[in-house]
């Protein structure tokens, strides 16, 4: 890495200020930093922390005094994480692909574009195409007629069911399943679930014991710019296909169950459960833990706070929490008037004395 | 796959209608149906699309009007959801096995039975007993003394710990993981958790800086006709072993404890977490992510909705909510009162006012 | 195995008495022991299924009259869990690691220390460092620049990223991954959340469609003796690295995200979550299914019920429980009212009645 300060700044569409021909070794934060790091003090309160430092470089804020914090040289960012997206990019220790190992085992009928490299114990299966550029990692399983478009990167243990069919630039972390099979059984008889659905109680009558599978005949579609955290999982579709739009970022640990769609632009944080068949908008948030029913609707632009647990539709640009999932607004009435109740009993229980028995004054 | 309306519908046991030597090329829902396909339209709704469709072929509930769909033939269902049990078993597309890949490790004292397949990367330890018929996925590991019956399907990834025993028809998803240690730790003097659950509180006393590990000595024993979704994870018992009965089925991503007990033909959907020596009955259902405290006891046919968090008994057939969980009645009446109670509120404030300034009438 | 009742007392600092040559082949639970088992029967409840068994060898609590319950020996134990520890030890079946597997593939850059094993279908990236009788099981996989300290436990499938670096004693379970990659994206105009966390409200303005991802420059970074277990991931950090202390234990399925700091000795239960850049004390335990906000701090010696979900600061020594977080005696409060409540809103409409319409005796 030898990218001068105003290399860095032009990179990132920033403006550099003072010696720009220093070359910072990487990025640090102020209390870690050196004469010879970039310090990212974007905050001011970091910011302050160089002035009596070893610190000669730093990303500062836009307007920010960087002479006053003794720096050499320093570059002015008006969108700080924004800035950190691309100075981490230029700064990427990611371990670049190496060819193909040649203990990875790779079906003689499957595709590999140009500049594909696949890791020591990977595995190809047949008829599987993997696009130009992508960089397959040790220990990878991409199964029979999968599809994986260009400049994929797979981390170690990452493994891509049958038939799995994914765009481009995907990145899928360690451990993560695309294409898992749908939980999905049926009784020959009612089970004890639909006894409830449909009379809401459990008859005493003897419930079925065995329980048929209906396998996945449908599979994955991932879009373009898809990134799936590590150990998480997207289960196939019954018999069309799970559908995971473009730009669609899956944290670690989530599940995703059969036949859901989940539209562009979405963000699910880590440990989201969403059920069978549900539908997600556009540019949605799910917060971490969020549990989202079957067959329920969340709309465009939403957002779903940690651990809400969502039972029915969400309309468009609407913030929802708790369980079962209310507007955020609803949920804080309910909540301060919760707090309230144990003196909201007390007053009650006077009032009530004091109505019934009018006459006594202790 | 060459089978006639008439053979699909004889092994499903249902009716078939129409020229029934027609061959679908594979089921599909009705909007994505063409001419060659079986569409999927017991549900009237979907049904109703066919009319201006070129589908020929359509499975439909019992007494539907075929011809009036302009269909060529049709199999005709009582119970739509278990006849897509029957007719995805027909169409499955699973990657069959293909006899012992050459770099697959398997250990010479190991014992595989007729017709075992095992593929790339596996890894099969000392003296592992598999099943005739049994399909070992790429990547797999079976640990040394593991005891896997007849017909598993283990998918790429999947991991089977030292000791683990397994019944018939075991199906394992990728990334699953059967028979890691049990969480179980001990120190020397009392723990701030031993200080809370003695006395309520958290003396100030210093606390034991370090845990000593209790390992597991037992093992996981699993019935016949079980399934574990992908990423879920059995631990092994301490002393005696964590045991599945028959027939139950584990979504993806459930975490089930040390020494718990399930009873047969229950059902876990995806995230539930079933803390150490729980104890859950016949023809259970555990909705999404339910939690489970330690040492709980759950009865048969008993229903625990998604996001609830079981902390005390379960009685049979009943239906549980919420954190901690209660009978849904139970939790319905608390609900309704919490949804109110901000009006409530505004009105004991206006009672308070009547009745301790009676002649305030503002 | 082949150690005395007298040599097992002596190494788990117990009292034998009775016949202390006498050989146990293994410890088991009272109902399952045998004639040659060693009988875990320190709860009283227990001991008394002794008295009509074959069972000659029992580990009892201090006190117990073991010669009453018909045994030939028993070591007596101050504190049955901890003896639990000891023999749990001395009794484990761990596989023992035997050399380099063959097949594993190991770069000639790696530092293997004295008496390290490596399994099959291992994998160990450039420059890594292993320290002496590290056990690296099958399948495993160990990034370039990981530095692993001596004596580790690395279990089938486990996945040690680029440049995580990890103290002695380290046991990792089947499936684990240390050193994801962080969570961390931004838009380049304001997100639907930054509106959201700026006005309390969503605009109806066009969102951003592309997130640009944070790459993460940090790793993680783990202290001595630290457990992480099946299914666990945790993420590296984005510009310094995640951090958790020496002792700390981690069960299956946890999710530490970017940036955390745990502090030594914290024990976090089965499906925890922990969201970027919060910092848990010392001595910590964190209950099953646990969520914690970002950048949210946890006291010393605290504790989380299980499935609470902890969104701001808990304070040392103190006891958290529900949604949002609270103490545990604001949330038995609370609780105990909310199940009064539909009682109260009964109470309530009668004395309004009373009040406004005090005429009325109905």
């Amino acid at each position: 890495m030898a990218l001068t300060i105003g290399e860095i700044a032009t990179q990132i569409g920033a403006q550099a200020v003072g010696d720009i021909s220093l070359q910072p070794v990487r990025p640090r934060q102020p209390d870690e930093a050196g004469a010879d790091d970039l310090a990212l003090a974007m905050e001011s309160a970091f910011a302050a922390q160089l002035a009596d430092s070893s610190v000669r470089m730093a990303v500062l804020s836009d307007g920010a005094d960087w002479q006053a914090l003794g720096l050499k040289a320093a570059i002015l960012v008006a969108r700080p994480r924004y800035a950190m997206a691309g100075i981490s990019r230029l700064f990427d220790t990611r371990t670049a692909g190496a060819g193909i190992h040649p203990s990875a085992s790779i079906d003689p009928t499957a595709e590999l574009g140009p500049d594909v490299s696949v890791g020591p114990m990977a595995v190809i299966g047949a008829r599987a195409k993997i696009g130009a550029g992508s960089n397959i990692q040790a220990q990878v399983f991409v199964g029979d007629d999968a599809v994986i478009g260009a400049d994929a990167l797979l981390m170690p243990g990452c493994r891509i069911g049958t038939g799995v069919r994914i765009g481009d630039r995907f990145i899928g972390q360690m451990n993560a399943v695309i294409g898992g099979d749908g939980f999905s059984f049926v009784t020959a008889r009612p089970s004890a679930v639909e006894d409830y659905m449909a009379a809401g109680t459990i008859s005493a009558s003897m419930k079925p014991d065995r329980h048929e599978r209906i396998n996945s005949l449908g599979s994955v579609l991932l879009g373009d710019d898809v990134e799936v955290g590590a150990s998480s999982v997207i289960d196939k579709g019954t018999v069309s296909d799970t559908r995971i739009g473009n730009g669609v970022k899956v944290d670690a640990q989530v599940m995703i169950g059969h036949n859901v769609q989940i539209d562009d632009t979405t963000l699910l944080c880590a440990q989201v459960g969403i059920a069978g068949s549900s539908q997600i908008g556009k540019r949605v948030v799910l917060g971490g833990q969020v549990g989202v029913a079957d067959h329920v609707t969340i709309g465009d632009d939403a957002i779903a706070l940690g651990m809400s647990g969502v039972t029915s539709r969400v309309p468009d640009r609407t913030v929802v929490i708790g369980y079962p999932a209310v507007k955020q607004e609803t949920f804080i009435k309910m909540y301060k008037a919760m707090r309230r109740l144990p003196m909201m009993a007390e007053k009650l229980n006077m009032l009530h004395k004091r109505v019934t028995n009018p006459d006594d004054k202790s």
